[in-house]
């Protein structure tokens, strides 16, 4: 057998418990073939080709990034402390214009650098030129489920067609892409932002392929309170008359939700991928993330776009949506350190319904080593605590996705991280310039 | 001239502007001596005896974390999860109870460790056996204002008296040790957990002393409600009537203050260190910052304890502050990125009343040389927005406090780093078995 192994780490096993133990992975078929004792492991291995050394360490599923935009990292830090409407409108709009295929490609680049170092196997991104996306996720070896968010509002009938045609397009083409680690899915922008009959069509068209839908769903009031006066019904109930939901459908935000919206979520089985830092910085509001839970609706964890977050890097989500969990419950025991840890993982996974996302004999082999041997981590009373609260990106050691070590000791192998700054940087540049001269 | 130099970097201005300039430092003043081109600060230096290299880097004023209780660090991760008042009488006092002033000392090394790597050059401390912290400020070569802080609630009247007595002598005895860089204040802990005939003898006793006072006020709901009741005014209010207000006082948390306490803090010159991770952790509220900064209050950032945050990583605060700021105000343009960075340095040596905060001409030489030079903070649009909503403890290359450097290129150089977590570790788990047993 072709297998790598993880050896002198400590796991984080699916129930939450954190156990002494070896990981050994089948490379070939990029699944886990056993996790115990380095006895049992060794036995089970025969010679194993090559070793992660995780003494001191953390063994945990790679997280799922469940909402980005991931070639935004081009805007990080590009205009700050706006709202939602008048920052998409004045700054990110213009920009995202004057971006050409290639610089999506440098964008997207930047970005799974960015989640690899931060221990992210898996992502879902919703944006255009997706055919560059999916060339970036396929020289990276991370999963991702892709998207062409299709934005009607403001074109004419043609260009409006065309944008739901292209969204199609390319979750017919690319689903399966990148030896099965890319699936695709129909991703109308939101219910305000592309019209009534092109949704109810774009649905219909991706139900009968048999794709999933994602779309932004009642992340702000000035999104829900023209859906409730012009609809005559909440957001998702008008979500559910188009035929949104159903248990492959993951909507991101759901900041909004009445406790209807939450029952239909927990009906239909759609799943909520909440975005804090956005939900913050954009002044957006705060996701009923507790009551969620407790209705039995799955919610995952998203970046958003760098341009509202400004980083994507799931540890700070973990602790983000904790700490917003409780202000949102008035409750400090709600949205608890092993709740995050589980929406950062499991649920991210289920979420996109993509492979991994636990530690487990037959599981998918994407995992993350978080190094626990510094001062900030200091001491270990609960390493799922420091995960939640204390660790951040810069202590991932290693990250493996589908049995392939993405990164090692901190070094990023796919790509040469300085090209890729390089290129994000001078594209980053060019695109605000070209954006800026055309105002 | 004994001089260092900060060459090649950019230079974060107290106007907020970032300028290409070099930073030239008196060693023996502790103080920047210039601050301009190579040209300018070759020509001030002759020959400058030490380099930090700051190519790809941003200088910052040296962080102030104005509210911790650095010992804490021990508790990290020891309890999570639960709302204040629980937390503090089921989790945290029983093992603070078990602390003997060796466990303090070792925490507090962990955690001045903690705040070197992570930017931080000056602290405000309210905790027991002050004097071990002190060695430790000393040895570390930070700045901090340290304090005893008093509880007198279930004490008898003697224990009580010596109590408030103990935080007189700290204020008194150290107060100017560590060649100058540590200062102290009266720190009662609250006014609901010190009685009020000792909080208004304490109070003057270190006014007459020239002493500022330190204390928890307004965090929760809990603690508001009863003085409202008792007193028949608003906390401030009390605060007021006890002499506890001046431009000297600087008050933890200000989560629940009403317009009336805001106009109370605006004309006394007393301070608020805003703890947003803490607020947050334990669910305490949405302290309104903008708000407090539109009347004119001096805002610093605090971790409060390692416990209620997880880590004392001041760029976590910074995200922190800028996200719930942005909540509570329900408008994303409060709060903006200058405004924390601003709070995170100058204000906080302005409410502790310590040098630094500025980079410029005669300011105390307290400085950390932040690395831009990493794909989480690529492309540079903004390097303040950087500061506030991107960068992490961990893209501190270099910290400098007095004219001294504690940290080259990550190496933290007054403490053995290894040591100082091994005896740190050992002493969280001696504590909590000795708190447990004798549950």
């Amino acid at each position: 057998m072709n297998s790598l192994c993880v050896t002198g780490g400590r796991v984080l096993c699916p129930d939450g418990r954190v156990e002494r133990a070896d990981v050994l992975i089948d490379r070939d078929a990029g699944t886990i073939r056993a996790v115990g004792s380095p006895d049992e492991v060794a036995d089970a291995a025969g010679a194993a080709a090559e070793t992660l050394d995780a003494e001191g360490s953390l063994v945990i599923p790679g997280l799922v990034n469940a909402h980005t935009h991931v070639a935004m990292t081009l805007l990080r830090g590009y205009a700050d402390d706006k709202p939602l409407d008048t920052w998409l409108r004045e700054d990110i709009w213009p920009v995202e214009g004057a971006f050409s295929p290639d610089d999506v490609e440098a964008g997207a680049a930047l970005g799974v650098v960015e989640m690899i170092r931060s221990g992210t196997t898996a992502f879902a991104d919703m944006y255009f030129a997706m055919d560059r996306v999916a060339d970036v996720v396929d020289r990276a070896g991370l999963r991702a489920r892709l998207g062409h968010g299709v934005v009607t509002v403001g074109k004419d009938e043609e260009a409006a067609a065309a944008d739901v045609a292209e969204s199609l397009r390319v979750a017919a083409e690319l689903d399966g892409a990148a030896d099965g680690r890319i699936r695709t899915a129909f991703m109308p922008h939101s219910l305000t932002t592309v019209g009534e009959d092109h949704l109810r069509a774009g649905i219909a068209d991706a139900r009968e392929a048999g794709v999933p839908v994602h779309l932004h769903a009642n992340e702000t009031l000035d999104e829900v309170d023209p859906i409730v006066a012009e609809q005559g019904e909440r957001p998702l109930a008008y979500a559910d008359d188009l035929g949104a939901l159903d248990d492959s459908t993951f909507l991101a935000h759901g900041v909004h939700v009445d406790d209807t919206e939450i029952d239909l979520l927990a009906e239909s089985g759609a799943a909520v991928v909440h975005c804090p830092a956005s939900n913050m910085k954009l002044a957006s509001g705060m996701a009923p993330v507790q009551r969620l839970r407790e209705a039995g609706v799955t919610v995952a964890l998203g970046t958003d776009g760098a341009a509202s977050n400004n980083d994507l890097d799931l540890f700070d989500e973990m602790r983000d949506a904790a700490m917003i969990g409780k202000l949102a419950a008035e409750d400090a025991s709600a949205v608890p350190a092993e709740a995050v840890v589980e929406m950062a993982t499991a649920a991210g996974a289920d979420a996109l319904g993509l492979p991994g996302g636990r530690i487990a004999e037959g599981a998918a082999a994407d995992l993350a080593v978080v190094d626990l041997d510094a001062p900030h981590l200091t001491p270990v009373h609960d390493p799922v605590s420091h995960l939640a609260y204390a660790a951040r990106g810069s202590d991932v050691r290693h990250t493996v996705c589908d049995g392939r070590v993405l990164m090692r000791d901190r070094e990023v192998l796919p790509f040469d991280v300085e090209t890729v700054r390089e290129r994000a940087a001078a594209a980053a540049a060019d695109a605000v310039a070209r954006a800026e001269d055309g105002k």
